[in-house]
């Protein structure tokens, strides 16, 4: 049975930087997690976080000078240097950075924080920023999990938030177009786009506070990609303010002439410029929708069919596959994590938006094949029940914290022939580095990315938190990102690289593809003014 | 009904460096065909060409010392100097490539001729050039019809010959994933791959003579891109040697890594090295096949319903449209070209192949969207000729040459919303400046390559050749780039950008992304050994 998706595009969680979820509606974990908890021997509470107030931050290091040429550029009232914005706009959500400010370290925090309107604005900030020695690093959603803004501090830094900068610019109904500020927070642009009769359908689990511009720097990939496609897919062309000139970039769908120059913007977090304007390839509003969810004996029969369907012509518009230790716990339904999954095995959540005719085609198509591959249809409630609880995954982190867990996430990707390897070497490598350090971890693991070719792994880690919970985390991230190259494995599916990934990453491509991005880099920005020590040593 | 498509990957045609088809075996222009030259005043035939023995060639300007240092590397038996080796690895397949070898002149050709058996014999070969002051220009399927092989003979001038690299590497059958050296042959391809049970599925239509190194750096795209993508879809990882190092690019089907540099390589027409391996996402040889022929009112009906096709979710594997000129000339059909469709309007073509359930599947969705959308269904006859024929096309252009036409193709591709003004713009450009000379002109145009935000156009071109045809085409030529520009088009869809589009592809590009691409060039390349002047200036 098709159920209408009129309210599809909208959902209506809070969004708070800094955190996943409203602080004054705090997520609670449920008697099963707290359960769990106990057995990871997780039985004290964390310290209490330090007030914001006694956060410590350096001193501001930018004069007087650059600070009246910013606000000649943005107006006085777009410039600020007080303690609660530069703690507001200190490194991102992954659980390194959480743990870092609730222990009051508020080293990396810019020096100033500048929020443009206009992409003229933008140009020249860049001249401002090249005159008076400053660097500058792009903030719109603030959601990085891998230190994408954790300026590098060594010249004074600027903050440059992109808030301001959003909106429907331009939309192209007989294309399926449409261009966007790159400030624009995902829940804007799809309520503009519906207005409309369209959707983006662009859903990261950062969906609340990620902006079109982040999604397009970083490669973000959401959760409808089996249908729409990863965001880099999504992308016609995008605005470039570089120092040496603005760039538009992407004349047409596809091209021959020349190499896709899109793809070297897509992905470059912020190192060649600031992306002021992105287009989009959008579509119609979906009218209906069709969720199930599907369990399979184990994790090996539910990829073998997940890769069966990849590699088919007809796609779900989304399609993931929890392995059996989160099945176990139940994470694909959060308002019921812990409650545990009566029958075992692997769940698989199904689904397909579209108009009638088209739902009704693929579901058909597609629910024969699984049926085929040996899946059991569980019907519409557990699809629809991963759908309502979609975003709010995270929201758990921060009572775990409280709780005394450390819980952190991390993903890669892979080749079929690789995935199961893979998935075990980082498991081993992960549970290996906490249990060294006494404290054994819940690994949980699911597939939400698939391609012809491969697919996406995306890990959940909890343990006991340690005193020093920062180094002890990092001791098991290392491990992980040495087993995924190990496994020739790629650093990243969609989070990218920024400083947490970047050795990673360096020995991923190697010596001349770096030499290729460093000669673009110096072409671009020849001073290095452009979030320096992201991406690139 | 769906029929068997065990033959379908393996076509038999003749290739024949330099001109299309079997020069012993030459397509014949049918009784319509040449009424129809009748009308365009094309009345007698062009000049016998020069006998290849009378072709003017440049003195080769390789030292001794150079030629010692080539052979040593490949060995004696494969360096060449003589003229026959020489004049064959001379330019492309345009026409005006075509004139100005029937005129005797063979000014561009390459110095020496070298074939390397191996990726390490590459690299050793650019130390040679590097060494003894030579530049080097890849040579593989020979079928550039953009200039893509007009060596800047500025220095002594290598041609790289990479036929003697061929073969499949290695295929991996659970990520369908295959490995091919860059010389191999596309027919050789797919004979290898269905000899496993795969299929590539890549059909330009220089099929017969391209290779899957010259694919990947044009950035190919082929009659079955509707279901399986252009080759820069296809291409999962490439080995490029460059002057400064081997790069092994792409790590993973998709990554949020850093930028993706193979995007890069792809289109790079050899002015960053020499791709001398790629791996490619193969699937499963169809098993059904099933092509029909639609007739709509007129273009503008055939295109809204070819983009419908697009923006949905379920894809065929091939979909075409003749506009009103080319159904009339019934080009889509060659064996019969000429003798016209009686019924008027825009004949489409469309085919889907799969397995039994996939093609039923798509085939019903697809043909009741086109029902939908005004179109009259032809029955299978019109998309099976399409289908055997559709290799031919190119063959009737030697023969209209001999008989005193000037016939030659180009390409385009906008956003769905610029499509009618750019095929009228195109039109009118070319026909102005055709008619200027005294030639009227016949110009049809087709959509075979569609995207959810756009299309290709595709142009055929027929008039009366002057007694200098190279300059007569280069007006309409200069006249269509023009057009192109204006319209906000990308210079080629397909074709690439070699040297005869360079100047429109800057003018596409602009300054800030030419300054990046010559970075990358500078760093990689840094002597300016790989195929100066291609692409890049």
């Amino acid at each position: 049975m098709n159920l209408p998706v009129s309210e599809a595009a909208l959902p209506t969680l809070t969004f708070t930087p800094g955190r996943w979820g409203d602080p004054d509606d705090p997520a609670v974990l449920s008697d099963g997690v707290r359960g769990a908890l106990g057995f990871l021997g997780i039985d004290a509470d964390a310290p209490e976080p330090v007030a914001l107030a006694d956060v410590r931050l350096p001193a501001t290091r930018v004069d007087g000078a650059a600070l009246a040429a910013l606000r000649d550029v943005v107006g006085a009232d777009h410039v600020a240097v007080d303690r609660e914005t530069r703690i507001a706009h200190l490194r991102g959500f992954s659980t390194p950075d959480l743990l870092r400010l609730r222990a009051g370290d508020g080293s990396d925090a810019p020096d100033v924080v500048v929020a443009p309107e206009s992409q003229e604005q933008v140009a020249d900030l860049l001249a401002v920023c090249s005159a008076h020695g400053l660097v500058l690093s792009p903030y719109a959603g603030g959601t990085s999990v891998t230190g994408g803004l954790a300026v590098d501090r060594a010249r004074p830094a600027v903050s440059l938030d992109l808030r301001r900068m959003t909106g429907l610019i331009a939309i192209d109904e007989v294309s399926q177009t449409a261009s966007f500020a790159a400030g624009t927070r995902l829940p804007e642009a799809e309520r503009l786009l519906s207005a409309e009769g369209f959707e983006l359908g662009h859903y990261p689990q950062s969906y609340e506070g990620a902006t079109v511009g982040g999604c397009a720097v970083t490669r973000s990939a959401g959760q409808s990609s089996s249908g729409h496609g990863r965001f880099d897919d999504m992308v016609v062309a995008l605005t470039l303010a570089t120092p040496v000139g603005t760039a538009e970039v992407g004349t047409a769908p596809k091209s021959a002439a020349g190499p896709d120059l899109r793809q070297l913007v897509l992905g470059s977090e912020g190192a060649f410029g600031v992306v002021t304007s992105v287009t989009v390839r959008v579509h119609p509003l979906p009218v209906v929708r069709r969720f199930s969810g599907w369990r399979f004996p184990d994790f090996a029969s539910g990829s073998a069919a997940m890769r069966a369907i990849a590699q088919g012509s007809i796609r779900p518009t989304v399609i993931r596959l929890s392995d059996e230790a989160e099945t176990g716990l139940n994470l694909a339904n959060p308002s019921a994590a812990g409650a545990g999954a009566a029958a075992g095995g692997c769940l698989m959540v199904l689904g397909v938006e579209g108009d009638e005719d088209d739902v009704e085609t693929r579901y058909s198509y597609l629910s024969r094949r699984l049926a085929e591959s040996g899946g059991t249809d569980l019907g519409s409630e557990p699809g629809e029940h991963w759908r309502e609880g979609r975003f709010r995954g995270p929201y758990l982190r921060d009572p775990l914290l409280d709780a005394g867990a450390l819980v952190e996430t991390l993903e890669t990707v892979t080749f079929w022939s690789n995935l199961q390897a893979l998935k075990d070497s980082v498991t081993d490598a992960v549970t290996g580095a906490l249990a060294a350090q006494g404290t054994p971890a819940v690994v949980m693991c699911h597939i939400s990315h698939v391609y012809p070719t491969g697919a996406s792994l995306y890990f959940t880690v909890v343990a006991k938190a340690l005193t020093e919970p920062v180094s002890q985390w990092a001791a098991a991230k290392q491990a992980a990102n040495a087993a995924i190259r190990a496994a020739g494995a790629s650093i990243t599916h969609h989070h990218a690289v920024g400083i947490d990934h970047r050795a990673a990453y360096l020995d991923e491509i190697g010596g001349v593809q770096l030499a290729a991005l460093q000669a673009v880099k110096r072409a671009l920005d020849p001073e290095g003014l452009c979030n320096p020590g992201v991406l690139l040593p």
